[in-house]
């Protein structure tokens, strides 16, 4: 067996994915980029901007897990307080950043470095940069709690430098077979005795409902990769063996 | 001011999701049904199908917010443990129910009500049903707590049926007003006064970055339209103010 992987715990920091305003487009990615370096993601919290909420929530998790990421409330406005609450989590002050701070100065004209940018240049006294290509706001790193942009394509500009830094552990594999017209109440019970077999894969059956028809995902992960091959493969008899044509990769209409 | 709204929590359960491979599709849904049932969701969990941390979890939330919504692991397949889990948080036997049960007993060909099927009709002890048009298996409540269908179909039509049946509070209005190319930056202070203006409003600030443009979406929230509106026509003015053409409903390529 491999070392024991790092976890990682998500906050999503906002009213508008509370709201319905927005759809989360952060989880996913995280959850994939996380997955790719080892460090299954574990728990996902959305919450909202609400400074007691951040800071008993970042209190919390970071005790728990290996690693915290934060996506949201790092702007100017005045609903973007992940910053000031994650000093309060820490109880560290909340000051300008040396590094942060000049460079923001130097990038505005003279006089638009007003008071609301100054806040995306003061942070956590101890804090460390995430850098990104897409803003001049940097996020930044204190103990193993990451805080980062909330929009997307910032969020994933700062996963790009950031991800290569991160100790991560053995990659997790997944596998996959889809079936098409295969109830799951009809495999269920050969497949928990493939779980049974694989003590050490994680193994998921996920039904889906389309146009072109119905099926089920049968997945296998863990951090060996021959070893979720051989559980598909076993997955993969047993469709046969119910008369059903295993698909490899995705199913046509994904 | 209207009575105090009851709030809701939503544990999304399903390791799917927190490996990448599922986006969900269920929180944003459900945050918008809420919202105009007038019961604000006040936090998401995404929570592995592990025993422990469902039953922790469920104990947890259920004390804290008026109403906790689940959705996933309700299926008959071995990693489906929403169900067993409840009953354990609320210290209640998993038994056949009595309706659900004999229902799809009934429903199946003889000697199809399988031992994984008949896991779908075993629930907590004094639970109620929740129907739905697209499965034969239905979701339950017991007590604050509300336990749906993980596939987002299904889970639709749960909450169709469900939704009426709610005790709501006065539905959230929300308006909202865009700009291109305002940088938040600019107007993130007179935001924040507009804010002090409407303490009982919750005003948010969305930059957004697209091939057409970047700009900001400005929203107001909140159980009074008027005054919504009131804080968006001061927004909009706002915009103008600053040289800038508010577009109101949507920008042309969302």
């Amino acid at each position: 067996m491999a070392a024991k992987n790092p976890t990682a715990c998500l906050l999503v920091i906002g009213n508008e994915v509370l709201s319905g305003r927005t759809r989360d487009a952060n989880i996913q990615f995280l959850a994939v980029g996380l997955g790719e370096r080892g460090i299954p993601l574990r728990e996902v919290r959305v919450i909202p901007d609400v400074p007691e909420t951040i800071i008993n929530t970042v209190n919390e998790v970071r005790a728990k897990f290996d690693y915290v990421f934060t996506t949201g409330g790092i702007g100017p406005t005045h609903d973007d307080i992940t910053s000031e609450c994650v000093a309060a989590a820490f109880g560290v002050p909340w000051e300008p950043h040396p590094i942060a701070w000049p460079r923001m100065e130097a990038a505005y004209k003279p006089g638009e470095f007003n008071a609301a940018r100054q806040r995306m240049a003061t942070m956590p006294r101890g804090s460390a940069l995430i850098e990104n290509t897409i803003s001049v706001a940097p996020g930044f790193q204190i103990g193993n709690v990451y805080v980062m942009a909330g929009v997307p394509r910032i969020m994933q500009s700062m996963w790009e430098w950031l991800s290569p830094r991160l100790e991560g552990g053995q990659k997790i594999e997944m596998r996959t077979v889809h079936a098409m017209g295969l109830p799951e109440g009809i495999i269920a019970e050969d497949l928990g005795a493939v779980q049974k077999r694989y003590p050490d894969l994680d193994i998921g059956s996920y039904p889906f409902y389309r146009a072109s028809g119905n099926g089920v995902a049968l997945v296998a992960k863990g951090p060996d990769a021959a070893m979720a091959e051989a559980a598909i493969a076993e997955i993969t008899q047993m469709i046969v063996h119910h008369g059903k044509v295993p698909l490899q990769g995705e199913p046509p209409d994904v």
